[in-house]
């Protein structure tokens, strides 16, 4: 505080910049789950910071295809699954696009989590990536097919198109996720972009 | 995760579920933090863990005032300071508005945090709030003034109102926060609310 000198309790300040340095959390977010924290029973605040330091330490990164997954098991649950088709892989950006393709049903391959997409202007190119071990996977005799889900952001894009001509010289098929409207939505409500793919990618009934 | 039988690792699940008791946290942004944190150095999430649990442990409520202090401290920072005025009290809802008001500049009293404010619907009576503290402090000899500034959405207003029904008995002088247009803002963007209030507020120059 200014002027008057008085100021938080250390601890409480300490609280406030840890949590500030979360993604999406500004300083008046901090503050209030500061207050939030303190105001709770000490039994919540325990489990929540066990939580995160348990998290931490017994999660790891799959030797494989690089999703999330319990620390000291040979490979994550995908990877692990032997029915899981071993002729496909599907190239995501996050462990979080590994669920959310899981959840749709519709993919009985394996998976590629990038960690990231290509951003130049921020210092991440194909190294800070897992580009490297997807080249030397997609090299493998087993896989036939490679499925490039990254996002459809200006990165997403851009990491895909990059993906797309450095695995194409293997003769594999490549292909990159469908572009148009989302199931639910209002024709009006889209974006000219989308709408836009939306038309130029019909598909015959 | 449905069909496929894959789910995330335990650990991640547990903070996930952990994060998203959190305020204002959804389960998409808890899933964001979890799978952020997952990805950050150790040291990083350790003292993300041990600022939560060191500010649970070290903070308490000011036994005068309920802001918040470094717990076994005889009073908070506020009612510690022997420069304040003995003979005022500022009566908000959250320790967050104690710091807004010192930043100010404006103000050399005491305060009186109620956690909260009064909410019928939601189960919070004066009983749920420091009320009773905040009566007996009122009554007092050395005070002569409360000012009420409880926030000015519906249930601080009714708070506002209900304590001023309160202390009224008491022939203290009790003045509410004063309602107006925010400063650098403009007129064509205030609420007709708050610009009514602005003009039968209105002062001589």
């Amino acid at each position: 505080m200014r002027g008057a000198g008085v100021r938080y309790p250390t601890a409480l300040v300490a609280l406030i910049r840890e949590l500030g340095r979360l993604p999406g959390i500004g300083p008046k977010s901090a503050q209030r789950l500061a207050f939030y924290l303190f105001n709770q029973p000490e039994e919540d605040v325990t489990r929540l910071a066990h939580a995160i330091r348990d998290a931490k330490a017994s999660l790891d990164r799959c030797p494989r295809c690089f999703n999330v997954m319990t620390r000291g098991e040979p490979a994550c649950a995908v990877c692990s699954d032997p029915q899981r088709e071993r002729s496909v892989l599907c190239v995501v950006e996050q462990p979080a696009d590994v669920l959310a393709i899981e959840r749709s049903g519709e993919y009985r391959g394996l998976y590629h989590v990038l960690h990231g997409a290509l951003s130049p202007m921020n210092g991440i190119g194909p190294d800070q990536l897992t580009v490297a071990a997807l080249m030397e996977r997609a090299a493998g005799a087993e896989i036939g097919e490679v499925i490039l889900a990254t996002s459809t952001t200006v990165e997403g894009e851009a990491t895909a198109m990059y993906l797309g001509k450095q695995l194409g010289e293997g003769g594999l098929r490549i292909s990159r996720i469908a572009y148009g409207l989302p199931m639910g939505g209002d024709l009006e409500y889209a974006d000219e972009v989308t709408l836009g793919r939306a038309i130029s990618h019909r598909r015959p009934l």
